[in-house]
């Protein structure tokens, strides 16, 4: 079995060019120079990545891309989970198939309240239908984006019947009573909340680490506060980690994160969101840049 | 331009064997009787068609079958709207190539409050990829349900953009203060409410029909109502009509369409639903259907 993920793991803001297609020179760019930072995987095709407004087959040229650049395939941790299961299974058994480390996979997200049955079936479908021992399948909780979450009832069910193959969970409800729930009753999962404002009270009580959108542009620094929030320096570190990610909270993320890669990269392409989502507007951008740089934010990124 | 739709269309129900992979020959078969019955259109890959549980190929696989089996294409207004502006753009452009009447588009519905700016674009950004005259695009409102819906503002601007082909609106809000703007506003546009219970207000303000759920099950009665509400035999044959609906109102409507379909056709395969939906209970199927039993209800379809 794989070793499941720890650390800082970045939900890969994606970049696209003008006519709105993926760009895959940027991607390749940006996921190397982020191992480079420190991050321990790419959550390539999660929320921050715009993943569900790119079709499928862009969805599985990329990660074919990723890995022919020489992503390593086993820090990949892509996002497949679609509403339809036939759409799930075939970009989970196209990530197995590459060797990724893993995938993170939302439930169904379009008919909303289902029992829990219901998405019970939609997940064990899912990895009946891969049948692959090697499938690492990381749960993705973000009942205020998707509409739909996934309760520690159909959690219990899942790790019970498939306890090889559910590695773990994204806990992105900011509700940290459930995080602490999952991270305590499932001993077995790899638990990630979505903020590094909360990694250091996962790691106290058994949670693996974080996934979060702030990742993509301070993964140096939450990699090196996952290595010493218990020693001295970790309190300070944890302050100032936290404070680039408040700045963050105050604006739309995914709008955000790009606005900064494209300030601090000096590469103004990084400002093209796919609909429905738009940059942030000027005065927004300029704002969030002056917060940054109060804090004596920088990095150091090329990707063009 | 083709005409645009009026009358009853039905969101046809998909059946699914057990595999759970689409049954062509049921779905030819309930849509050759349900235009038999006096359906003006076939709104395949609704909601009721369990349609975002379908994955991209057999969407496609589904319209074209259809269309080899004798199906009208002209009578055909598929669902076509995604998440990704690259997979709507591949359905749209497959159903209007095929020669479909028209498509029903949802909103992208993965990202919750998008600005008006990024709805817009999402839509235009499909007409201009498209590109074809023959787009008749039919807006998909169901705010409760995509947890997206398509304000004012918005429609406003694509008409404006578009006359020609933003063709018009299925609102299944059940919102009728929202639907009457809609119809008043946009007067090129043909309006259509989820239910029947709404068509004779909708039809007294220039509506043009009902797309509804129910119409699977009772498309020759309501095609009769859209025939007679003004007539003195209009305000019984609407009471009956909106009793069936509301027995159907008390159930998850996906479920009971099936449950209903495979009592009275006999055909227990309807009973099949695709995850993360589940058919009705036992007690829940037999109370459905003791009710419609009270209220005469019978239907003569065989598909198998």
């Amino acid at each position: 079995m794989v070793d499941r993920f720890t650390g800082v793991l970045a939900p890969v803001s994606t970049p696209f060019k003008q006519d709105l297609s993926p760009d895959t020179e940027r991607l390749v760019a940006l996921c190397r120079w982020l191992l480079n930072e420190g991050a321990d995987g790419l959550a390539v095709f999660g929320t921050t990545s715009e993943a569900n407004s790119i079709g499928m087959a862009d969805r599985m040229r990329l990660t074919e891309a990723l890995v022919e650049a020489g992503a390593p395939a086993a820090k990949l941790l892509p996002g497949t989970g679609t509403c339809a299961l036939s759409d799930t299974v075939a970009l989970t058994k196209h990530a197995v198939e590459l060797g990724c480390g893993g995938v993170l996979v939302l439930p169904p997200f379009y008919y909303k309240n289902p029992s829990d049955d219901g998405l019970y079936a939609s997940f064990a479908e899912t990895i009946e239908r891969v049948g692959d021992s090697r499938l690492q399948l990381y749960l993705y909780h973000f009942p205020q984006m998707a509409g739909v979450g996934i309760p520690l009832a159909v959690i219990e069910r899942l790790v019970a019947a498939y306890p090889d193959t559910i590695a773990g969970l994204k806990d992105s409800s900011g509700d940290w009573a459930n995080t602490e729930a999952v991270i305590k009753t499932f001993p077995s999962m790899h638990v990630f909340p979505s903020s590094e404002a909360r990694v250091v009270d996962a790691l106290k009580i058994g949670g693996a680490g974080c996934i979060s959108a702030s990742a993509n542009i301070n993964a140096r620094a939450i990699r090196a506060l996952i290595d010493v929030w218990d020693k001295p320096e970790g309190e300070a570190l944890n302050r100032s980690v936290t404070a680039v990610r408040k700045v963050i909270e105050g604006y739309h993320a995914v709008a955000a994160v790009k606005a900064i890669l494209a300030e601090f990269s000096g590469d103004p392409a990084w400002n093209i969101l796919a609909p429905p989502l738009a940059p942030l507007s000027e005065p927004q951008r300029a704002a969030l840049v002056a917060s940054l740089k109060d804090l004596g934010y920088s990095l150091s990124l090329r990707t063009a």
